[in-house]
């Protein structure tokens, strides 16, 4: 079993926001973060998937194919948008990267093909903040 | 005469938008950074100041207290906040990242003290662009 | 259940070096890392975390307080500091970077709230050596 | 139980190549990589092992002595050379980075002393593509 | 006056070699770097343009259309092939970084437009070496 | 005329401390850099030297020797060293990294052949800070 990572880049803007609290509420919990004008990142998103090498190619699964299931079903519709407003698969959740990789993960699995199992998704949002989900 | 640079991090939302432009015109020309909700960024800003080191110190200026005004000048104005819209200093310009360093500098080089002089801003936009001025 | 990573730096100076041992013996096993004058790192300190999402915040723990936490009980005491000297939870330890991740452990994971985990230490000493901890 | 990895640089040319194939099967499927005239990358090899820490030294094992082992078993044969043709343990395989990293672990894991066991390999081959490998 | 800097990556395999001399001249001088069956890197180039941001987009040039000169001029020529025998700018020339760049320069500083000039090209070939060319 | 520049690492202790003050003046000035026990860094030491390249060789200089010279100037006396207490050149002055770059340039211009000339040095000393020097 080898495990392969490929890595997309998107940037988007976001912010935190409880629709049932109070904005002073939003502000108490979130911060800076709440920012009713929006903030944004740079994100980095590594995908990794697990299979056996096809005695054929080599590959467990062409990391440029990987690519493009990723871009397809992700960057296409996250890159330069707003994760709360432009995002379908994000609406009616709170915009933390935590729901966001989750999310990610829902949108990304059943692309892929049956060769190999999507293993572990990690997302940085900051040079300093990153998640990771392992589907469960 | 040595050259010290100190880096600071932030991050914001911001479009790239000409008020005098229609809506497709802005599409044709800016694509997707003319997204109407929106876009944000990881931002490092990169602050090049030059002097002789003193004596006494061996500093050309104390770097914490560099970081302390590039901070109160620059990245409480603009960390976590909308470009366009909450930065009193980039009111009534395109929001380009040209645009963007050259009012940081305006900003940022009269709170520097008499015995440095700010040789370079660079201001890194994603992993694969960033601009450089020299304030002329 | 998903993970989240806080990066925090820090500076420090330390040796290797057995007291058990006669000089030569302390050069022989540790080379230049056990010089009597001591010398330094820059070091990187991840700090993952996991458990599962908040659903009035979308947090599992705010990364702005696992980062006050990490500050308070690890970087205050050991940033800008000798490690073998000043460090009150390295004490009659030998100071090598596996016993340095497991002390920061047990510092660190009584003060984590009761929602998460501590998962993973990595604690990055130069840009070629690294250590991880996961608790046992 | 404490992991400590140690990180390799090479760099190396090489082509995806199935010599079952025809030439136009080969472009068909590994594009570019399949350039008769070859390709190359900079390879950076990161080796993790695990052990307990040695109660005299502080080490699960030197990291001189593990860089040391990785350069004569792995670095000094790949490095600047063409690995389909110059490198005796990559003979007769499909020159993938899944395949190369697994025969980099039954080159190395032989070579590694009793008290510490090899957990992982992780050979990064682009900026945007790695692989991962853990023996089995 | 601002500079933008957009960065592009290739990686080509390629060697040193002087055709006027013997093999082991070329090995005395060029060491492994000499391989007859080649090696290769990841490169990253910098190409840093400067000119007067445009009152109607804020923008110098367009970096999406700077990276589609870069392309289209370099990248597409040099990238997963074999620098001394794929790429006609190349031909006849020793394959240093050094004479890489300057041949860079000329083949991409006819192709930019007249509102802004070439200032840099800045070569990345190994993590620890890269040249900077002005022009002249 | 091209300049080339190569990277070297190496990682020391050190204290900000100007003896003709008091504790509690050096404390002031300096904060935790003061530290009586000293602390330290991974640095990092970017030489850049141009020149033309060479007909025979398309080098301006062989990066290989300009490696061993950095490193037998420079590196080898400060490596795991204690830049206040272990290093010749830096023998009563105040050691800040100012003062340490334009030490590092009087000890390693003379060193250098004819062919060329030291352009620039660039030390970091934390990810948010560096300098540099131009030898004037």
């Amino acid at each position: 079993m080898v495990y392969l990572t490929r890595v997309e880049h998107f940037n988007a803007a976001h912010r935190l926001h409880n629709p049932d609290w109070s904005a002073e509420q939003n502000d108490a919990v979130f911060g800076k973060c709440a920012n009713a004008n929006w903030h944004g990142h740079n994100f980095e998103l590594f995908v990794t998937i697990k299979g056996q090498p096809d005695p054929q190619t080599g590959f467990i699964f062409d990391a440029k194919k990987l690519s493009a299931i990723v871009r397809e079903r992700i960057v296409d519709k996250v890159d330069h948008r707003n994760l709360n407003l432009d995002v379908p698969f994000m609406q009616g959740k709170l915009c933390s990267i935590e729901n966001f990789v989750i999310a990610i993960w829902k949108e990304l699995e059943p692309a892929l093909p049956a060769q190999v199992s999507l293993h572990c998704l990690k997302l940085i949002e900051t040079p300093r903040i990153y998640v990771e989900y392992y589907g469960e």
